[in-house]
Order: C-alpha cells, then sequence, then structure tokens
C-alpha cells in the first residue's frame, strides 16, 4: 500500500507548526487556542479524506467510513506537553489518517468501520487529568473542577454531556507511536510492537532530620536528611539495576529544607517513579526501596514517610492484535522486535473496553517531549506503512 | 565579683523583644527598625552604667570608660538572622555592658580604656555582607551598594565617612557566645575557652547529566544527575567523617532539574559548606572531596563544574588571650574546656588588628539561630562571671 512520505513529513510540520514556542517546541494544553486551531485541522484533513467527522462531549475528534459492526480505530492525542516535539501524538494522528485515506483511495469502502481519533488529552499538561480523552471513550471520566468545566465551555463543550462520549461498539484500537527511548536506536531495529505498557506507581518519600548549623555541629552529632536521603536515592538506582529490566526507577524530583549553605538539611522530599511490565515486578521493585530507605533511616536516626502519589497496573497489549502486527510487519518485510514501553499511552485506558495493540518507531537519540524529539523520515514511513498494512488486515 | 543575674535576664528578654516576629523569634537586620531600636536600648544601657557612648560611621555603637593607652574592648554583634533566637550576639552585648557596669562600680576608674562595643551587623542577613561592622574596626570594608547606601543614610549615617571607623587603638577583644552546637552540653562541661574559629569554603558543584524520560530510558542508558550528585554527597559526608574532628562538611543546598517526577534528572547544582580548624586540614577536606567528585562523575559520564563561592582562612585566638581566660575561669572555680568554634565571628575579623579571645557557653540541644536558641541561666551567670573576671585582669 503507498503512503506519500511527502504528504505524510507535510501534515507533521504543519500540525507542528500550530502552538510552536517562541524558544522552540510546540505547546498544545488541553482546550486551549493552539488545540482548537489543531482540532480544525485535523478535522479538515479527515474530511478531505473522505471520513465522516464528529466531535464528542470531550473534544475527541472522530473520522469514519463504513458502518456495519463494531470499529477498527487508530489514532492518538492531539495535546502537548510544554516545549513539547512534532511526533508524539501527532504522528499517531497523522499517519492514521494518512493510513485511512491510502486505503479509502485504493480499496475503497471497508468491511468493518473503520475510524481515526484525535484523542483530546493524554499528557496532563494543563488540568491534572492524564488519558482525559480515554477515560471519556471507555466512560470513567471523574466530573471536572470549575476551571477545566470553564474551559470546555469556552470550546462549545458541555460538561454535563461527558457520559455520552462513552463508546462500546470499538472492537480494536492500534496506534502507533515514537518510541521515546533509545533502545531501538540503539538496537538497530527500524520497529517495534509493543508487548506491554508498564505498571507506574509514584511514591513521595520524607525523611526528617535536624536542621544543625553546618559550623558547630560535629559530623557524628548530626541528623542529616540530605545525607540519608542521598543513601535512599543511592539505593533506589541499585535495586533497579540489579532487578534487570525493564525495571526503572527514577528519583526526579527533590527539595531539602531550609536549603541554606550552612545549615545541616533537617528534611527532605524526593519523588520515586518505578514501573514494570509485570505487576509482581513493579511490586517487587517497591518492596526493595521501602524496605531499604526504612533500614537507612533506621540506622541515621531519621523519620521516614513514604506516600503513594498514583498506582497504575502495567497492560499486556492484545494477544491477537500484537500477532496481527507481526504479520503487518512481515508483510511489508519489515522485521519488528518486541518492546515494553516504559511510557503510558491511551492504549492502556482503552484495553478496558477492546483489543489495543501499537506500534513504535524509533526516537532519534531516544528524546521525546523536547524540540529535539525526532525520527528519520525512513522509519515513519515505514511505520505509517506497516499500520497501514495492519488496519488493511483488520478492516477489509 | 557580683553579676546580677536577675538584670542579666531582664536585659537578654528586654533586647529579644525588639524585632520579635509573628511566628516566633526575633529579626533585627542591619539599619532597619527593629536593628535601630536595639541600637537605642543599649546606649541608653551603657550611659546608664556611666560609660560614655558614640557611634562610628557604620553604627557599630561603642561605650567607654577610661582614656589612657590601647582598649580593652568586650561585645558582639546586635544584628540577627530571619527568626533568631535570644542570644547569638545579643549575649555578648549585655553580659560585656552588665560585666563592665559592674566592674565600674566595684573596682572604679580601670587602668587602661574599658570599652564596650555592640557591633552593627556580622550576619549578613539583610545585605550579602558578613562581619560589616567589625570589618570597618579594622579597616578592611567594601563600598556599600546602592540599596545598602540608602539604608544608611535613612539612619543618618554617610557612607562617604566608613573609613573613619577604623581602628588601631584596640589591644584585646574579648568576646562571650553561645557555642551554638551541643559539644559542650554532651560532654556536660559548663564552660569553653575558643582556641581556634574554624576555616571555611563554600563549594557549588554542579552536575550535567541528560533529561530522559523516566520510563523509556532503561537503566543503562542514563545520565543522571542526581543519582550522581547522591553518590557526591554520600563522598562528602564519608571524607569529613573519615578525617575526624575538627573537620565538617555539609551539603545544605541542593537543586535538581528540570525537577519533573517522569524525568531523569539532568542537572543538580548543590553546595558544600567545609569547615576545619586548621588551613591544611581544611585543604586536604576540599581537596579529597573535589578529587572523589571528579571520580564519580568521571565513572558516570557525568559533566562536573565545581566552583569556590567563599573561602575563609581558620583564625587562632591569641595565646595570651587564651591563657588570661582559663586563668580567669580558675579564678572563678569553672572548670573550662577549650574547643574550636565552627562558626564564624567577629573576632577572627578583629584578629587582623588586635589579641582576640572567646568564651563560649553551653547552647541547649545545640540549638541555635531559631526561636529554641536557649543557655540555662546559670551556664548564662558563669560565663558572664568568668567575662567579667577576664576584664579585669585585662584593664585593672
Amino acid at each position: 500500500m503507498g503512503i506519500d512520505r511527502a504528504l505524510l513529513e507535510r501534515r507533521l510540520d504543519e500540525l507542528y507548526a500550530i502552538g510552536a514556542q517562541p524558544d522552540g517546541g510546540t505547546y498544545r494544553p488541553l482546550y486551549g487556542p493552539a488545540w482548537a486551531a489543531a482540532g480544525d485541522l485535523v478535522e479538515r484533513w479527515l474530511k478531505d479524506g473522505g471520513l465522516k467527522t464528529r466531535r464528542d462531549a470531550v473534544g475527541n475528534i472522530w473520522g469514519r467510513a463504513g458502518d456495519r459492526g463494531k470499529s477498527i480505530v487508530t489514532g492518538s492525542h492531539i495535546d502537548t506537553v510544554r516545549r513539547g516535539g512534532r511526533l508524539d501524538g501527532a504522528l499517531g494522528i497523522v499517519a492514521g489518517l494518512t493510513a485511512v485515506e491510502a486505503l479509502l483511495k485504493q480499496r475503497g469502502e471497508p468491511r468493518r468501520p473503520l475510524e481515526v481519533v484525535a484523542i483530546c488529552e493524554e499528557e496532563g499538561s494543563r488540568f491534572p487529568t492524564n488519558f482525559w480523552g480515554s477515560r471519556a471513550i471507555i466512560g470513567a471520566i471523574d466530573t471536572p473542577d470549575a476551571a477545566m468545566a470553564a474551559a470546555m465551555r469556552e470550546r462549545g463543550l458541555d460538561p454535563a454531556r461527558i457520559a455520552t462520549a462513552a463508546r462500546d461498539d470499538i472492537d480494536t484500537f492500534v496506534e502507533l507511536h515514537i518510541e521515546q527511548g533509545a533502545v531501538l536506536e540503539a538496537s538497530g531495529t527500524p520497529l517495534a510492537v509493543v508487548s506491554a505498557i508498564v505498571g507506574t506507581a509514584h511514591l513521595e518519600i520524607a525523611v526528617t532530620g535536624r536542621p544543625d548549623h553546618a559550623g558547630t555541629t560535629p559530623m557524628d552529632m548530626r541528623l542529616d536528611a540530605l545525607a540519608g536521603a542521598a543513601a535512599m536515592i543511592q539505593a533506589v538506582e541499585s535495586i533497579a539495576k540489579s532487578l534487570g529490566k525493564p525495571a526503572v526507577a527514577t528519583v526526579g524530583k527533590l527539595a531539602a529544607l531550609p536549603d541554606q549553605i550552612n545549615v545541616v538539611p533537617g528534611k527532605v522530599v524526593f519523588t520515586v517513579d518505578l514501573r514494570h511490565s509485570d505487576l509482581g515486578g513493579r511490586r517487587a521493585l517497591e518492596q526493595r526501596i521501602r524496605s531499604l530507605c526504612a533500614t537507612i533511616s533506621q540506622e541515621r536516626r531519621l523519620g521516614l514517610a513514604i506516600r503513594t502519589l498514583q498506582e497504575k497496573p502495567p497492560v499486556v497489549m492484545h494477544a491477537d492484535v500484537r500477532q496481527l502486527l507481526t504479520r503487518a510487519a512481515q508483510a511489508c518485510d519489515v522485521q519488528a522486535t518486541e518492546m515494553v514501553s516504559g511510557a503510558g499511552h491511551d492504549a492502556q485506558v482503552l484495553a478496558a473496553r477492546c483489543k489495543v495493540g501499537m506500534l513504535f518507531v524509533p526516537s532519534i537519540g531516544g528524546r521525546s517531549h523536547c524540540p529535539e524529539e525526532a525520527t528519520s523520515p525512513e522509519h515513519l514511513l515505514l511505520g505509517t506503512t506497516v499500520l497501514t498494512k495492519a488496519l488493511e488486515l483488520l478492516a477489509y
């Protein structure tokens, strides 16, 4: 199935330009003006491609061909992080609509409904609500707060109608996405079929010592919260390394108090982001971290309080869809590998209501969520071609 | 020599009340209203005690008795840190004036001039200028910036006249201060003669890695600036411990960037405060820290930049004054120990122009620079009594 490489690149450029930031990158926060303009553009492309479009109650944009039976859906999210890149989310939408357009042109009306969706929100970069769009689709959305409800109304969306966005007529959702890491690049693999999306836990660890004068307090009389936290940060890293792939654990945020050059820190609060594709693995990781932090705090006579901020179970991609994606890659003469996704994606939410699968193309240097986010044109074309083949196998 | 314990406590209370903060503690920043009110009170006490008072060009307040030869001076600083305690600085002024008042009353005119000084600034808690008052006394002051010059003029002080505050007619400066640490309390010692004030270096260490996605970047592909910094913080602590007392090293401030829960930190900047009473010891401490940080950064392929923010050499207290203070303690039946001061004091600056010595009384729980700063009334009386004896030995 022929995909127009130049068209693909041009559409990615056009979408990237909407929300362009003065210091590079783009920013399309949910329900903002750039988000709305991007949606209008996507809707026009969908219409031009011969799809019947509609917007649901949270602002997901749907383009559809065919009307008998449950749908085959492809797409991704249209919002971005601050100073986001050209491909995260955008690729899944542009590749999806370009693929469906090509299929309609070359194969005509599908045997079952074929849909492209631009999901309204996934990043949580305006309101603290990741997966807002896909959660609406599975009917599992929370009531928006006042600010968010006002933002919806500004776009002509009625918060009272959110429940109407729910769907139970999707058979399969497939998404092409960038890897957002450097694993494919490092192994020289052009494409991956995602086997699972990792489960994530976010912990907040508070270490309490005593703020002492940095000059007058001998080393053996200190209760240094930062020295203790440093030992814990070392432990977090060691534990994730020793458990082996795909375990990862990251201390990303840290605040030391009183944060003065000449005072021994009396309190430190830091976060741990820990992920594993297997729930048992994720729990083992967390358990070891909790246990070693407790040991360190006891040794050093420091207070320790660990709070779970968030917890998401791992989601396995549907076996049928994985097989189908592998078959599509083979049909395109592409050697695909299987890999775990370390990042979260709408597919993990949609998995509650339909079969899901994902394809990854390499990210140059592993860069993502930044203006440097890039994938070679060859890999973009290849990913879109395999996606097109998969949609053909599913819908024709 | 009888000291009125109730008078001592009452004066400390009165001074503490000036600048009292709603959330506890006091704050008397240089040239502010509370600072001015405290100076007025001290000047009145000095006059009432029979001393001739004057204010110099930076606002140091002097009270003097006698006029032949070089002076014996006692006192401390009148400014405080934010939410400072009742005794830091205040004790040296109140004990000094109460001692001199008692000597004048009981022994009459001294053989050589006896002076009490309320030094205008030591803490650097309003302008970034520690030891402003004592530096003016030794003639080593910088030109104040515009904001500080304006603050001086508000108090009727002429920045153009700063040089006139310099003195070359001080023979000996002795100061009573709280320890600000818990060493005396832990050893059950009521008084210390300070042998030296530590030398301090402040380093700023910047560690540069790469900000990566916390989910998509395997542990072995990371350049985690915070994990590297944590190893360095551990090293700082271990090195100071292994060098032994009086070496101390403290990481007090730390900032991680981008400071997001799901991003591997790409950059960390932290400070090291390191102190030793011996210049060789201080340099060895710094050298080992620099060397181990370099090793850690190389092992982890992280960037490393170390900048010296400040460097102050250790200052040994004058041998004659140390002996005299020990003699004064013995004369009062007090068993004094010798100890190194881990904190900086005006005496380290004044040592450039005169003989200096210091007495420490215990700090309860080692607390200082906070509302909990306290010393038992017995120890306050005892310190003041020994100070009085020392001034008698020096000036009569």
